[in-house]
This record gives C-alpha cells, sequence and structure tokens, in this order.
C-alpha cells in the first residue's frame, strides 16, 4: 500500500543528533504530497466492492456482492492475474517530461492480456520505481494509471511508489502493474475450440502501443528523426491523449501531428468492448480464442489462440497499416517481415470467431466504438500463423 | 506473463537486411533460457488451483475448489491485494552478486501485508527489471521468488522480466512483487475491534528485514564497515539463507557471520503461522489487531492496527534486539529513537490479542516455530504508540 510510505511521516520530526534516515535520501513529505494529491483519482476508480479501512495494509475488494443492489455471485470463479511494464516507452516519456499517458499503457498491457481468457479485470495495482519524487510528476504518472482503470472498468486498489536514487538515473522511472480479474470456469477461454472455417477478426490499435520501442527509438536515433516535427507522413495518426497537440491546424485541415505524440498515444484498452461482447452471449460459445498483439507481433500471438492442429491465415491487404509504422519502416530500413514481427502493424487484438457470428460479433464491436474486421481465416495446420 | 518474453523466440532468425529488433538491445534467447530453468521451480509452487494452459496470457487459479478432494467454497470472499518492493536491499545483493535472496525478501513484504488483513495468501506475481539477462543470475532471483512463496503457501502463476539497459546500469535490477489472497467477510480484520487491555504480542525479526536499508548502506559507507568481515558484535545472528557462510567455527564454537549474511538474511515471513493461528480459533475474534513491522518501524506500524481511542504501550525491555541493530547504531552515531522509527528492532510482527487468549496464542505461534513474546499492553488514548 502506498501508506506504507506515509507511514513513517509523523515520526520524522528531525533527529538533534546523529545520523538520520532523511540524510540518507528518502523524502518522506514529497511521499506525503503525492499521497494527497492522488486520493481523489484513486476513489473515482473505486465502486461498491472496494473495502477502504483505516490503516489498512493490503487493498480489499469483494469478489460477490451480496448487497441487493448488486447481487452478483460466481459459481466457480478463476481468478486470473498478470503482470507487464510499459518496457522502453517510458523513456520517450521521460525525455519529453510527459508523464500522463504511460499510466495507460501499463493499464492496457495488462487488462489487454487478462481479457484475452475470457476474465473481466475487477482490479489493479501499480509499482513505481524511480530517482526522485516529484509529487506533481509522480501524482502525473498514477493520475495515468487511475484513467486507464476507468477506461478499463477496474478499481485501482493499491500501489507502491518506491524512491531509489542510486537505482534509478535522475528523472528516469520504471512502472509495473499488475491486473485481476475473474472468470468463471466454464467460459475461461482455452485453445482447444478453434475450428477450421472460424474467422479471424482483428481490432485496430492506436499506434506502436508499448512494444518494440527499443527498435523506435534505435530508428529515431540513427536517422535523426526530430521527434518534434510535424512529418506529412503521420497525418491521420491518432494523438488523442496528448492535450497539447493540435491536430487542427490553423487554417480548417488537419494537419500532421508531431512525432513525439503519435510515439506517446497509449496502448488502446479492449476490456469493456471484449467483456460486454462476451456476456451478450450467454451459453453459446461464439468465440473460440483471442489474441492481445504485443511483444512478437500478430505471427507471434495470434498463435498463442490456436491449438496445434491449425493454421490461421492473415491477409494483410484487409486493413491498411497505419503510417506510423510505414515511417519507421522507411526511415530504419527494417525489412517487411521484421516489422510485422516486432510490431502490431495496426492491428492491437484479435479474435477467433465462430463463422455464423461473424457479421453479430462485428455490428456488436462496431456499436461498441471499435474499428473491427475481418482479417484472416482458420485453416487445417500444426499452430502457425501465416501473414499473406 | 513470461510466455510474453519467448513469444517473439520462434520468429527472430536474424533478417537478411536491414535493421532487427535484436540490433536493438533485445536478447530473446537469454530469455528463453531463463524460462527453461524456471519451470520446474515455479511448478512446484503449483497446487491443484492452479490451471496451467497452453500459451495463456495471464496465469489462472481457482478461488472455490470444486474436486471431492479439496472442496473448499467461500461465502462472501473479500480479495485482498499488495505490491512492494525490496528497496534497496537490491543493490547489497548487486554488489556482493547474491541474488537467491532477495526474491524471499520480496515475497515476505507483500505476503507479511497481506496476511495483517486476516488474508490467506492465493498466489504472487513478480516483475523483474533489469539491464541484461543473464540467465543463471535471472533464475536464481526468481527462484528466490519460488521459495519465498513456498514458505508462504501461495502458488507463483506468473511475473515479467523486462529487459532495459537504458533504465538499469549494467548488473542493476529492481524487483516488486504482487501477492493476493482472499479473506472471509466477516473475518477481514479492521481497526474497531481493539480494546483496553488487550495484550500485545511481538514475533522475532530476522534481521534487518527489508527496510531502512538507505541508511544501512549510508552508514556502511560512513564508518567504512567492511561487508567482509566477521565482527564479533554480531556473534549470534542468523544468517540460515546463505549457503557459502560457515557459522560453525573450525574448532567446534560459533564464530560471527560476515556482515554482509547478517544484512541479506532474508525477511521472515509469518504467513502460514498466522493463517494457521487464525483457523484455529473459528468463530471467537482472539486477534484484535496485527502489524507488519516495516518502515517507520514500531510506532509507524502498530499504530495502524489501533482505533483512533486507544494507545499501545511497548516495553522495550520484554526482548534483546539484535546485536545488528546495536552494531549499526553505534558506528552510524544514530540516535535512539531514530532506530526505532526506521528499524523493527527485533519485531517483525506484532499481534494484538484478547488478554484471556493471550497463554494459548503463545503456545500456537511457538509449536508453529515462532520466537513470540509478551511485549506491550493497550490503554485508553488516542491512536498512538508509545516505547517505554
Amino acid at each position: 500500500m502506498r501508506d506504507d510510505d506515509a507511514a513513517p511521516a509523523t515520526e520524522s520530526e528531525s533527529s538533534s543528533r546523529g545520523l538520520t534516515y532523511a540524510q540518507s535520501g528518502v523524502d518522506i513529505d514529497a511521499g506525503d504530497e503525492v499521497v494527497d494529491l492522488i486520493k481523489p483519482i484513486l476513489r473515482r476508480t473505486h465502486g461498491p466492492r472496494v473495502i477502504g479501512r483505516h490503516g489498512a495494509f493490503a487493498g480489499m475488494f469483494r469478489l460477490d456482492w451480496n448487497e441487493k443492489l448488486f447481487k452478483r455471485n460466481y459459481r466457480e470463479p478463476v481468478l486470473v492475474a498478470c503482470t507487464d511494464g510499459v518496457g522502453t516507452k517510458v523513456l520517450l516519456a521521460v525525455e519529453r517530461s510527459t508523464f500522463h499517458t504511460v499510466g495507460i499503457d501499463c493499464v492496457a498491457m495488462n487488462v489487454n492480456d487478462l481479457i484475452v481468457q475470457g476474465a473481466e479485470p475487477l482490479f489493479f495495482l501499480d509499482y513505481l520505481g524511480l530517482s526522485r519524487v516529484k509529487p506533481k510528476e509522480t501524482a502525473s504518472m498514477i493520475e495515468g494509471v487511475a484513467r486507464g482503470c476507468e477506461i478499463a472498468g477496474c478499481a485501482l486498489i493499491g500501489g507502491e511508489c518506491a524512491e531509489m536514487p542510486d537505482i534509478y538515473k535522475p528523472g528516469d522511472f520504471d512502472i509495473a502493474g499488475f491486473a485481476v480479474g475473474v472468470v468463471e470456469l466454464d467460459r475461461a477461454m482455452d485453445a482447444t475450440r478453434v475450428r477450421k472455417g472460424d474467422v479471424v477478426i482483428g481490432l485496430a490499435s492506436s499506434g506502436i502501443h508499448s512494444n518494440g520501442y527499443s527498435l523506435v527509438r534505435r530508428i529515431v536515433k540513427d536517422a535523426r528523426l526530430n521527434l518534434d516535427e510535424r512529418y506529412e507522413e503521420l497525418a491521420g495518426s491518432p494523438v488523442s491523449w496528448i492535450e497539447t497537440a493540435s491536430v487542427e491546424g490553423p487554417d480548417g485541415p488537419r494537419s500532421a501531428p508531431r512525432l513525439i505524440d503519435v510515439l506517446l498515444e497509449p496502448t488502446r484498452i479492449y476490456a469493456k468492448p471484449i467483456v460486454r461482447l462476451l456476456k451478450s452471449y450467454k451459453r453459446k460459445k461464439v468465440i473460440s480464442g483471442m489474441a492481445h498483439i504485443t511483444g512478437g507481433g500478430i505471427p507471434g500471438n495470434l498463435c498463442r489462440a490456436l491449438g496445434e492442429q491449425f493454421d490461421a491465415i492473415v491477409d494483410r491487404a484487409s486493413w491498411a497499416v497505419p503510417p506510423i509504422f510505414r515511417f519507421l519502416q522507411r526511415h530504419g530500413g527494417v525489412a517487411e517481415e521484421e516489422m510485422w514481427r516486432v510490431f502490431n502493424m495496426g492491428i492491437g487484438y484479435m479474435l477467433v470467431v465462430r463463422p455464423n457470428f461473424v457479421d453479430g460479433v462485428l455490428r456488436k464491436l462496431r456499436k461498441y466504438g471499435e474499428n473491427a474486421f475481418v482479417c484472416g481465416s482458420v485453416e487445417k495446420g500444426s499452430g502457425q500463423v501465416r501473414i499473406v
């Protein structure tokens, strides 16, 4: 609990003699200030299932709701949990002092993994390691996490903010998240449902998401790209989260966004539409499998949704690869196949769907605000993904 | 899931032309090697409640056991979760290339917080951020986490190992953990149970545990202490986890352990004895409150177990402060009160117990292997802890 950091505060008047904890580099007041700044933000994510208790050492979340208003009980609940970070995307955030978006990435990387198992996200915790707590910056990071939790529909019930100037360079930080969800045992996804003739549906990504940033940063450096430049080729890229970026040109037509804003666009969170979709098909097993497209790209992740006896054939002509990928490829001289192995290439999440239900699934996902399209199909095979 | 790191592996043959992901600094083979090394270690922590599925994006854990053999259902389950790291204790581990103990610390810091709420730990996930995966070292860290999970009686169902040479200096790393437990709603601890006349019981710590290491390292540096020296004053300090340390002198009597071994002794995990104790008192509310003694020491943590109308009086003469604390105090010239604010001073966990049950609780805890003793009592007051 972040309260831990605050715990020593009441005891921290400086001692009249001898070496003190404060002198060894731990700033307790800054930690307190962050706790004050984030309290109302955390509370926004708390529904009636979160139990807030004075002095609690850990976050508490009711699995079953027995209050009349919220009655909801699980028959055979399976808890689903994962942890992930944002990788070196944080270094771009540090370089541009943009702290409010990586928290969303952190939630996205985790909840998008949870929902692949059929789970509904329940709650989230974050771990921030940094060199020095700067209250406003740190609160801004956690605000991003809370915003991500709101988008995903889960509660932010705890976190830790560890100040370690001897590990993290000044200004640097690392962020990791931890998500827990629940799924009824008989509705949990597994790789045995996929059948020949199933259809692959893709959901558009919001950009690079949070994988491949070591390569992105290498390309930016080697090709001496200017992060502040509004490259014409990037026109039309989503930059929904960057408040400072003007995408509306002075004379009406959209001008291209800055490169940095395209690169820092947060990972899209698919939790609400996917959970809603799965709930809309009570009893019917319409969805054979799903995949969150992360490191490894489409081939490295869609294969995890297939059994060992089926291949997925993905038709790269069925959607337009967003401009940022072609831009990086050209400036980095990256081979086409390598691009597909590293990046999501415009698809952040995939569903394998029974053929009879494709139209219904597409209609629902679009109604929920997703850009969803058919991009492939399942054939007899050996668990491979072929991009054709 | 750590599988994520491995996902791109099948796609990583080097490209014949252009910049590749491997060239940007991500070593996929080393990640694979770690996954192979840790697989059997993880499995040791998996009971029948863990659902292992091919290609899973997240760990899965059954809350209720419906198999006849393990039948166990919760009536009103409350999930309890927390996250914490090991702080700058990792830097001592790095300095001495001792990687198998901080994983135990990481589990301890989390599960000891969970049990304070009355929860039984269910599962754990770890996040490792590091500069470069060195398969044996990294596997050794995760082996420590798995060992901690075995001691705590929980399953290690996932983790992430993030290689970020631009954030972590060569050799450096950070470790964070996430623990989830469950408690029946009507057995969850809160701070309203404490009454005048309740008795405070302490459980011995194994040493410094995982708080105050910024100060420890400062003292070691300023006083030019030799980490390899076997200072006579440290004789009798527990060094149970350091396989290389010979505590048996050549001629029979115990010689003092090395300073580094005392400092790297892992945090004691109180989960099994506390869970067993709580289960042994079905229906009776014998335990009024508990506290994990971390940053802030006894005053900063025991206060969290008290309501606003009671004080706890802790008698410092009721146990012998272990030699390492007095050793550091003397060499650092640290004031007595500051020591109590920063360190656990020999007590890692505290229970506030109804007076009629003190003998029974002590007997049980000792039977479970804990060094337990009465060290204070509860009076009318305002939520303060007074060390007298």
